[in-house]
């Protein structure tokens, strides 16, 4: 893909949440089109696309129809079965790359590669039974966190280990999946930073998001975090060196922990961030666009920040507070259109100028 | 409608141009939906809509489905046939409302109503014919510029008489059209000033934008105008003025003359309006969700400017300049997906964050 995709273009999208329907949005605005795949009925993103199919992910007839339709696909979730990328990369582009899908998916082997590319991560041990387990809690010690390989987030598929005692139980918890140990990093915050590669190899970073998590699940992301510059530049060549080793095409989010020995990588997600939709209410080209130009082939935004921003997610029934939210001065709503509310459900968000 | 519309809830936009594609994706921010209602094929807020109607505006069975089929209706131009609205409007709410879209409709019945209230316009007299023209050349004087009284826009249905001599050329150009002859007024500048008004009678003013046209078409919109505090106040006071009078509910496009004895009112159009597109950039809430707010009962933004902007119209030909506007800092792009380039066609437009 050399030539930047042109007016009147269309983009696949797997998945239909929230992300895809602000990509949705974010492609509209540089005249492509996109097209919806998603299992479940009434996706949010249905209501911002131009087309939808509704089919699961073993549908190779559908799959097939919807790669033939696009131009090029990307995905909103990292989670996506093999089969199906196998059958629409047959047929059509898929950005970012295989690699990024594949390292991103399991969290031994992302773990493996941050670490073979010199970067620090949390102590970490393979668990696939009690007595890999035992050994785990030997080298990494407790407390620790036993975390599924795949398909674990917002805080699920994971048990704590404060002493060696809990193994037996974390172990049960994994209902037999392969796991990982993670030893507990003491760390001052949580940031994030969002990224992006496009295919001529150009890199742009927007500033470092501090983040807070309330019961496993993001709660605000506050720009600019409260960072010494040395580390923000850490966070940006540390997250270059990611997106240019795997060939990176898209944006990517990298959460970091801040420690006194510096940052250590906690996990990377190939795709847009929760904690990147302050760049919505902060930049002329927030991450949805910028995700959209790099799978694109168009040139990046810079990712300059002009204002001064804290993301708040609307979790559950954190959004009956909208009528509020509404009259305050300087808060973007942002809603998905999801009608029915459920307890830990991203229902919303909002970003507060604050300066 | 005292009841915010909730999550979900359909919002019937007549006409699927770009006002109705930056209107729909507004409404889906606050997770509300659009249904289109356009005659024409492929129309840019098609890509991201819920439903679009391809249907004439004297189709009466399409208009009544689809008039069920929303919770209100809006409209992103004001030249909508009189019976299609009394369609509508047996079965569903209209915003802004009638007597609104009958003032703009007309230039005689605008002109008129703004004088009534109180408000200076220019010096204009009623054309029927070659006498009613003279007498009006006589009263008016010259220059002046002869408009038809209905359907004009971007300059359209517009011939100037530089001299008295010139009245039958121009009478000619109206092609029996009734028409009103406008004197010209001498400006400094000419700004426009967005403001919204609720269901509650709350009203929220942008900042007045700086208007520069090029071949009668609006070339850019500049925040912060060069325009002294004074006659910020008073461009405020008469736009309040007119959407009380008017128990306007929506978001309003007030154009003002300049000069030194004051603002002279040009032209007033009850939607949505070119020179507000500088708001997605400048503001936590754009005049395209402002309007949504407005009509879906909502509390208003308080359009807080928290950024400089030059908006730039891309017409025609400008479009080709997109692979440099995508490298520009600062420069938020926005297409609305028009495959086909035509000379004076809106492609889209760019807003330049300049501070």
């Amino acid at each position: 893909m050399t030539n930047p995709l042109p007016t009147g273009a269309t983009i696949g999208i797997l998945g239909g949440g929230q992300l895809g329907r602000m990509l949705s949005v974010a492609a509209a605005r540089l005249g492509l089109r996109t097209h919806i795949y998603e299992p479940g009925s009434n996706p949010p993103a249905a209501d911002v696309a131009n087309a939808v199919t509704t089919a699961a992910y073993d549908d190779t007839a559908a799959l097939t129809a919807f790669a033939q339709s696009v131009d090029l696909v990307t995905y909103e979730f990292e989670n996506i079965p093999t089969e199906a990328l196998d059958v629409i990369e047959a047929i059509t582009p898929i950005h970012p790359n295989r690699r990024a899908l594949g390292t991103s998916q399991d969290r031994l082997v992302e773990k493996t590669f941050l670490q073979d590319i010199g970067l620090t991560v949390a102590p970490f041990a393979d668990v696939t039974d009690a007595a890999s387990l035992d050994a785990a809690v030997a080298s990494v010690g407790t407390p620790a966190i036993l975390k599924t390989r795949r398909f674990g987030y917002d805080g699920k598929g994971q048990s704590r280990l404060k002493t060696p005692e809990d193994a037996a139980t974390a172990l049960a918890d994994m209902a037999g999946a392969p796991a990982v140990l993670e030893g507990f990093v003491n760390f001052s915050i949580e940031i994030s930073i969002i990224a992006a590669r496009n295919p001529q190899g150009e890199i742009a970073c927007y500033d470092p998001g501090e983040n807070i998590h309330r019961d496993g699940i993001l709660h605000t992301t506050t720009v600019p975090a409260k960072l010494p510059p040395r580390l923000r530049t850490d966070a940006v060549l540390l997250a270059a060196k990611i997106l240019n080793t795997l060939d990176y095409v898209g944006v990517m989010g990298v959460e970091l922990f801040v420690t006194p020995q510096g940052l250590i990588v906690n996990e990377i997600a190939p795709r847009v961030h929760n904690s990147g939709h302050w760049t919505q209410n902060g930049c002329a080209v927030d991450q949805f666009e910028q995700h959209i130009r790099a799978i694109a082939g168009w040139p990046l935004g810079d990712g300059t920040r002009y204002a001064d921003v804290v993301m708040e997610n609307l979790i559950g029934d954190d959004v009956d507070a909208i009528p509020a939210l509404a009259k305050e001065p300087n808060c973007a709503i942002h809603l998905y259109g999801k009608v029915e509310t459920k307890a830990g459900r991203k229902m919303g968000h909002v970003n507060r100028v604050t300066r």
